[in-house]
């Protein structure tokens, strides 16, 4: 996607060799005009896939995934994230490791929000080494519905969330995906490999 | 709005005279044309003031946001709720009491992304004693910025936020304000007190 592109390479500051920083667009303040430009592209990627909901996890993911789910006319669900939990009936949940945090969390859903029949498309704004995407992909499966597809706002393809997904049987799409953070420089995988 | 008060109606549930549960539309499910709808009502709300950013916090309060600042055309912030914080020169924090979770956050917000020129429209889901209202206000005066007003989706307007917040001076708007929540039935302020 040439505007996020664009977004990554004028905005993203390379902290370090695994480190983009893209608060200035994506995770703190956000462009809402590239937000929207987000939720078409995504509805337009899997306008086949007979999407009946869109579900994301706290917070990144909400503005991109409100934006997807208002472009396709079907609810959006965020999971939520909590360090600990009383265990409960009426909520699926997943532990998920953050490697950037160094901490596990509990993904938690409402049993009332994603049934048997759904078709869920998974929204995040990163993937790295997929952790979030497995965890929301097995709250979708414990619920007997299937995943309609994942789609991720920034994919560094130099970790192993991406293939990881793609070797699982997930329909994986990307708007951009970072193929290295070397001297302080985004390289990109080129399009024709994507 | 009219939308908002019918949705409250239909899908609300009253679980006792504190609480009303909206989580199959509003803070855990979200009905994305809805969203859309809060956007554009805010955006016609503060469009006499001279909005430059919008201002909220994670997480319930991101979707509705991201859609008034589209309409407004201007960006987003989403302040960042944490339990404790390492002293850091960059960010404005405040801490910020949740009654309902009984709990104290630290708020914080990037210095780099409100600045003394701002007129600061700060929006959320729900007010009740108004303590994250206070609190992004305050990170917005550390700025040198101004509040251009207040923007939120439900006011439990027997509880003494609403109240507070215009004898401080800000400019509130809410698209629905309950009166009560007696007998397992919502009660509305009557419009022409709102």
């Amino acid at each position: 996607m040439k505007l996020l592109r664009d977004k990554v390479i004028s905005d993203g500051i390379v902290l370090n060799n695994q480190v983009l920083k893209v608060d200035s667009f994506l995770n703190h303040q956000m462009d809402p005009v590239l937000m929207q430009e987000m939720g078409k592209e995504f509805a337009r990627l899997f306008a086949e896939q007979g999407v009946t909901r869109v579900l994301t996890i706290e917070s990144s993911g909400i503005a991109p995934a409100i934006m997807t789910a208002l472009e396709l006319g079907v609810p959006l669900i965020f999971a939520r994230k909590q360090k600990s939990l009383t265990l409960r009936e009426d909520i699926f949940t997943e532990k998920v490791y953050s490697f950037t945090k160094q901490e596990t969390n509990e993904v938690t859903v409402s049993k009332k929000f994603i049934h048997a029949t759904d078709r869920v498309l998974i929204i995040d704004d990163f993937l790295a080494n997929g952790e979030a995407a497995f965890g929301l992909a097995r709250i979708v499966e414990q619920a007997g519905a299937s995943v309609a597809g994942i789609g991720i706002v920034i994919e560094k393809a130099f970790q192993p969330g991406g293939k990881n997904l793609i070797e699982a049987g997930y329909r994986l799409k990307s708007l951009v995906r970072i193929a290295g953070l070397e001297d302080g420089q985004v390289q990109f995988v080129e399009v024709d490999e994507a």
